[in-house]
């Protein structure tokens, strides 16, 4: 069982009031760390070595580089994991809090297309600003569009204990209340790996990064949980890492289901309780003892 | 009471199979819209107007000048709506979906500081990057912080009844169960405002956005009730907009709370079911019948 739970420095103890009806008590409880973490980039050849600061995100510490992997190749910045040469955070003499800085450094042969993923996904010149737009820039920047899909084939008893699963290997949302998971699934149930943080699409990040580092992808006959709702966002992420698919406890946006429909993955909501809502049927996709 | 639903554009039907147990049937369920929205402005003198696309959101459609508005506004790129000329979609003529651009042009007399705002709140030159370096530079930007907070009292059977009152008034959410919402409520517990989208930051800034254009700021006699949980995006957005007692449904993150005690807000998380925590009492703040 990969499942990677986060380290203490993802949870603190604070001193709070307690407030039950009409009396209050002091207790210390336990929250969901939430830091910044700078993303940079180094590439280009040993005499002109280029840096570029990618992206700051608030998520909390632990899994810090399969968060920076699995954001770079989620964005389409990077497209597999030979590009990369190093991972590292800087120099603790040049920069204070260097453990909310980390460094990812890319072979010299490889140059990223900063320029195409600067337009950030969501407007192509043709089209303006549109959900339609988005979907289409996906398409073109993913690597796992033409990929041959497995046939899936999972039975209704592995999807009703999914919920359940996750939230039992879920150590930290039982500590603070208070943060999103992505768990990865095989189609008997067997959870694969687990990423908690109080950012869910960083929580996916993570989850991604692992298995690109671990040449896991495509992942495709897998099972993708969420802990929350579907946005965009999180259907985007999956698809790039050729997640067919993806079910989520909470409910789905307009946009995530469009997404999902062109990408023929499908798309569960509102799974717990024996029951789900099916938003889309996957073609590969078939569900054992359904009436 | 000032509750602003949004319009038929904000929820989709779609057609889905539900699956409860082991049998299926088609349904056809309503969803949260998703889509997004590219914010521009338009800024200089008049033979010299200057374009710049400032951020792209994924938003539910509706009360979109007020989303502009909030976001430049807590973003610090604004800092009162006297500095708005006028607010518009782009040409049809010029711009395919122009339903999801929108155009904030400010007056020529205000020039605002874009590269001051591009650190994004995040980094300080003399920092790095970390959770205080990101409390301090909102410490710098917003404009309320010196501003002296009125007495806040409020009575529990109040605080107790907020939960509910968001609910039953967050329309699209009893239809989609799937989006997030933001309500503003007197000492009294009377909703002065409400927004709701599938982005819990642009809920919150719809709703600052609706304040700042209706002269209501500083918001520091009202009371701001989340309906997830509190990151610290959305302390930082209330902190911006003079906001002095939150409260959650959900859990804080540990910068959430750190921020509320650097502005000496007073935040709530798990406010459900006759029962709360609190998280930092402010010094204004104090709560009647509490034993």
């Amino acid at each position: 069982m990969k499942a990677h739970l986060l380290s203490g420095t993802s949870i603190k103890q604070i001193e709070i009031v307690k407030v039950k009806d009409s009396t209050c008590f002091c207790y210390t409880d336990d929250v969901s760390v939430e830091e910044p973490l700078e993303i940079r980039i180094i590439y280009g050849l040993a005499d002109k070595k280029e840096s570029k600061n990618i992206s700051v995100t608030m998520r909390t510490p632990g899994n810090d580089p399969e968060l920076a992997v699995g954001f770079l190749f989620t964005e389409g910045i990077i497209t597999g994991n030979e590009q990369i040469k190093a991972i590292y955070s800087p120099d603790k003499a040049c920069a204070r809090n260097s453990e909310n800085s980390i460094i990812v450094e890319l072979n010299e042969s490889f140059v990223p297309e900063l320029m195409k993923v600067e337009r950030n996904f969501y407007t192509t010149s043709s089209c303006g600003v549109c959900g339609k737009a988005s979907i289409e820039s996906i398409k073109t920047v993913s690597i796992f569009k033409e990929h041959k899909k497995q046939n899936t084939e999972v039975s209704l008893e592995v999807l009703y204990q999914l919920s359940e699963k996750l939230q039992s290997f879920q150590n930290n949302f039982s500590i603070t209340g208070g943060i999103h998971a992505s768990g990865l699934f095989d189609l008997e149930g067997n959870l694969l790996a687990l990423r908690e943080d109080v950012g869910r699409h960083n929580a996916l990040d993570k989850l991604i990064g692992y298995a690109l580092s671990a040449n896991m992808l495509p992942l495709d006959n897998t099972i993708l949980l969420l802990s929350g709702r579907a946005s965009f966002e999180l259907i985007q992420k999956a698809a790039m890492a050729g997640i067919t698919t993806v079910a989520a406890i909470g409910a789905p946006s307009s946009l995530a289901i469009e997404l999902a429909k062109e990408f023929d993955m499908t798309l569960l909501g509102f799974l717990r309780n024996n029951r789900f809502n099916m938003y889309h049927c996957g073609s590969h996709f078939k569900i054992e003892n359904l009436l």
